[in-house]
């Protein structure tokens, strides 16, 4: 097993401590695929918006393509197809990269991977994909986290070299629980407490309650870092760093929040053996055997 | 029993049918308590937000008076006090006019009562009262509904003459989930679907699943009237109509939502029999005996 320099869950105690990574992989040059401007606010922030990037007709031909799925009983009874905890309603959908042509083809876009490929400075590929739905008047809230916290003990991936692109497929604001992030909590990482138990994935893609960071921490950290939410319209585009504390509410409105997810990963940081005493998370949730740079 | 003007939980058919009663029952003089604009405000939006209208050493007053109520190991075992389902934290303090002694005092405010007295054209008294916590990180959501319809149908409220007062002792801001409300939505009243259980206040405090609106009809109203979100400083109050539609979403940042409520209904206006085949609630959530015009 590689040396872990991100110890998690071994404790009853949460640290925190700097993180020993960098953010930005890339020098900002004028060949970069945006703005030195943007680029500065995600190594600083650990987050940068993109509006509009997709076109109100792709957005459509997204939607139209999630309303097919919702209907596909057979894959409602797939392990990749989560629903909420009380209500059954669709929650998320799983490794939309691999079993599906039209989100296989969007995770290949050169819009968002010549970025992720700047930001992680080099050749990627796809750790996990998933279409989020957060249903209009059933969604639940999604508790504060660390991506890479869960990636790194649960998966076994051993640094900070992935992001999240979040691309808007409805309006998301605060009221139908647009994601909210602690900008400049990336540079830093907090321990979790407590072990992580079998098969922690099933629950935790329902409602997590281990690998979650503890209520002083996230008091501290959210008193010195503050809340940002990312507010924007359907086609936007969300980047953020895979060490970025975030976590939305619940969304009592009507308005569905539906997004897509695509998290890249270097190809110099596959995972390796999970950093607990847990087996590996299945495939669909975490890559590690059909590895291909894209 | 008198006549059932709000027929509701009678059918498997949600309806909407037009208000029978006046929003505002004074005429708008130059010696209202606020400006014509903000009755008339309240008259077509249900609700109003008056800035600022207590001090912040007020407020101040009554953060220190809840942080007492919140160690008070005897009041939390009263019904008064309703914890969270899940974690237990303290959720609502009831019956805060007749039990403390400062809230009982701000109840009397003539900054309130004046502008209760004008709405509901004449003397009030004090149908409800509470603490709404909303604590951070772990506040929990709560569905949209009318008050009236639980009023009319549980305690016996015969007409649409009564309205709630929110004193905001927090910042509230959609991302720790400030009420939102359907503006217009008081004009008309939506009947629910289903039954009214035995004793269903001890469940529907912590979490409403009886006289909750159906889906269908939510969507059509959302789409109506759209959704506003009462975000104000502390110290700010939102009066809102008794039959505006309104709720609130989870709340995992780490400011707490905390508000005062004060529901103040017309002397004529009186509960009588529920409109439901069960007893009345009990008199800390329904003042039925003590009933003194203030």
């Amino acid at each position: 097993m590689l040396n872990d320099a991100y110890p998690s869950r071994q404790d009853q105690q949460a640290t925190i401590t700097p993180r020993q990574d960098p953010v930005l992989y890339s020098e900002i040059t004028e060949n970069a695929p945006v703005t030195s401007e943007l680029l500065e606010q995600f190594e600083r922030q650990g987050y940068m918006l993109l509006p509009d990037l997709f076109s109100p007709n792709e957005v459509a031909a997204f939607l139209h393509a999630i309303k097919t799925l919702e209907q596909d009983e057979a894959l409602l009874k797939t392990p990749q197809a989560v629903t909420e905890a009380n209500s059954g309603a669709l929650r998320s959908v799983f490794q939309i990269h691999e079993n599906h042509s039209l989100f296989a083809s969007v995770a290949k876009d050169a819009r968002i991977t010549d970025i992720a490929r700047f930001i992680l400075g080099g050749d990627v590929y796809i750790h996990q994909s998933r279409l989020n739905f957060k249903p209009g008047l059933k969604g639940k809230e999604f508790y504060w986290h660390s991506d890479f916290e869960t990636w790194h003990v649960e998966d076994g991936m051993p640094h900070m070299r992935a992001l999240s692109c979040s691309i808007l497929l409805t309006d998301n604001n605060a009221k139908n629980g647009a994601l909210m992030l602690m900008p400049g909590s990336h540079k830093e990482y907090l321990s979790c407490i407590g072990d992580t138990p079998k098969d922690n994935y099933l629950q935790s893609l329902k409602q997590q309650e281990f690998g979650i960071p503890d209520d002083a921490s996230l008091n501290h950290l959210a008193q010195k870092y503050g809340i940002d939410c990312a507010e924007a319209k359907a086609g936007s585009v969300l980047f953020f760093d895979c060490n970025t504390l975030h976590g939305s509410n619940s969304n009592i409105t009507p308005d569905p929040r539906s997004n897509l997810f695509f998290v890249f990963n270097h190809m110099n940081n596959k995972v390796t053996t999970p950093f607990c005493a847990q087996p590996p998370r299945p495939e669909f949730i975490a890559t590690r055997n059909n590895i291909k740079a894209i």
